[in-house]
């Protein structure tokens, strides 16, 4: 079924207010959710509401902190998120560099103790529309296996990196796995087989089944150089972070544990650089119109499917699962 | 042929003394040639000298000089390479930059106007056994088509990511194409057809066919995920250095130009984090002990191959085409 923006960002934050968040807060975190849906990405939309709910409820979650940020150095931000909002701790890191940036060029925040970030492009798309270079990556449960090994020992630990141009910013959003879990628990849910190469099941075997990559792993993206961009992730977010490392994380899938991922940004001032963002965009138009493989279909550059996606959403209404949303609107009449 | 590691130093070290540069100078860049030989990455080694010195001899490098740096900001160096030696630039530009780190904890160097700097890995192993995380971009001649596309309209785009454990660094150091250039021409020299999905001709078609690259383009790693990366190097190294984008980037494969791509580097220093490089070692162990997909091959960590590769290469000598060592000697009697 489709559904307005309007209507279902008043149904998220009216939920998340119920639950003590403050007014700009609930906002917030709905906005995230709900710009999730409007990019067609649903993994990261509102069905992770329920659940985040109940995270409240338990006091796992914590909808009045904004964390506690401490400079290491000038433009070293240390932050305790004190199991706040992803978001509010997030964009609450992101507004303290952004004020540094003028002195330092470059700053970066560690941080641990947030609950779910969500959809990283939301951040870099912020960043890169007020005129800065961002570079976000956060870490996860232990659900992809290492190149030539077969058990979970990584998180999905996605990066995303936004740059400003003359038009619309640069905004690459992507998990360092093949897939998704979202997209494997698609197919489970469809019962359809996945691809060869995707995951492989308990026992390290390769396998088409999607249920039975639950307790297996996902292969990483790219191969070797896939595995190798997701585990030094892995490393540089927990040791500047001080988070867990994957086999030891929880907390964002589940409602029984605190979340001890860590999330890192990095924010630089493109104005110190000797570049000019008009050359970056003629390049881009350059790229968009260079000889395609299949006439059919454009080169695009990140960010380009994100956008169109979301402004057809934004006038047609958000496509959600009509039991979700029921599911929503009982949690509101409860 | 094997030839002593001291030999070739003596050798590469000689032949740039005799085009002017200091002793300290030629040794580095000796030393950054010699060191890719050692880790099995020949295309990077003692076969890019000669064209170096036909470059210094044509006035396109200046042995002598170590750029100009001016700090735009407390922790953002900006690099004028001046045309000289790549890895004479780049480590004085690591040696500023570490200086400041006390202060900062994150500083970063965007540098144009230098010659090809060569592995990068050499400067990450640098760096983390120094105790710094180091991040390291290089942009290249244009020789990457977009996924989807089927012209070469990035470089390879280099990232090598470097982290201090308790024990030996995690040094990752990738091309963001999904082979070579170089692993092209070696097929080419062979005789033997490459593998299905490196790489168009000119006509934007798949090839098999090592020559017919020269005039096309090779894939981008990792599908549409290692595009982005790729394309997100391409812009932050132009932007904030100021350098070429690929299709105008001359100078690294040539002796007919003055080399136009950018280099970017970031220093963080990991004790103004709240993590432990003991558990980052503990971790990476449980990495290379977990489950391996072929029970010959152990799970491998970014770094080990490269590490086992130089300590060979150190006792036996360095492997080498008896015709380079051959012309290398004819070049020293001249």
């Amino acid at each position: 079924m489709r559904v307005p923006f309007d209507r279902l960002q008043a149904l998220a934050s009216g939920l998340l207010e119920s639950r003590g968040a403050p007014e700009q807060a609930a906002r917030l975190q709905a906005d995230l959710l709900l710009e999730a849906e409007l990019r067609g990405l649903p993994s990261h939309g509102l069905q992770r509401l329920p659940l985040l709910l109940s995270r409240l409820d338990k006091g796992l979650a914590d909808a009045r902190t904004c964390g506690t940020a401490t400079w290491q150095r000038r433009a070293f931000l240390s932050v305790d998120g004190e199991r706040g909002l992803g978001p509010v701790v997030i964009m609450g890191a992101i507004r303290a560099l952004q004020v540094r940036l003028n002195e330092t060029g470059v700053a970066l925040a560690a941080i641990r103790n947030t609950n779910h970030i969500g959809m990283l492009a939301y951040y870099a798309e912020v960043a890169a529309r007020s005129g800065l270079i961002a570079i976000i990556m956060s870490t996860s449960e232990a659900l992809v296996h290492p190149f030539g090994g077969t058990e979970a020992m990584l998180g999905t630990n996605p990066i995303a990196i936004g740059i400003p141009t003359a038009h619309d910013p640069f905004v690459l959003d992507l998990a360092t796995s093949v897939v998704s879990m979202g997209k494997i628990n698609n197919h489970a849910m469809r019962g359809i087989p996945i691809p060869e190469g995707w995951a492989v099941d308990a026992h390290g075997r390769r396998t088409a089944d999607p249920h039975a990559v639950r307790s297996g792993a996902i292969a990483p993206f790219g191969g070797a150089k896939g595995y190798g961009i997701g585990l030094a992730i892995e490393l540089l977010v927990s040791t500047l972070a001080g988070s867990d490392l994957a086999p030891e994380v929880r907390g964002t899938l589940d409602d029984g544990h605190f979340a001890n991922k860590g999330d890192l940004i990095v924010l630089i001032d493109p104005a110190a650089g000797a570049g000019s963002a008009h050359a970056l965009s003629a390049y881009l138009d350059r790229l968009r119109h260079s000889r395609p493989a299949d006439p059919a279909c454009p080169v695009a550059v990140p960010g380009d499917g994100a956008r169109a996606r979301r402004a057809a959403s934004l006038s047609t209404g958000i496509e959600l699962p009509q039991q979700l949303f029921e599911n929503l609107v009982a949690l509101e009449a409860a």
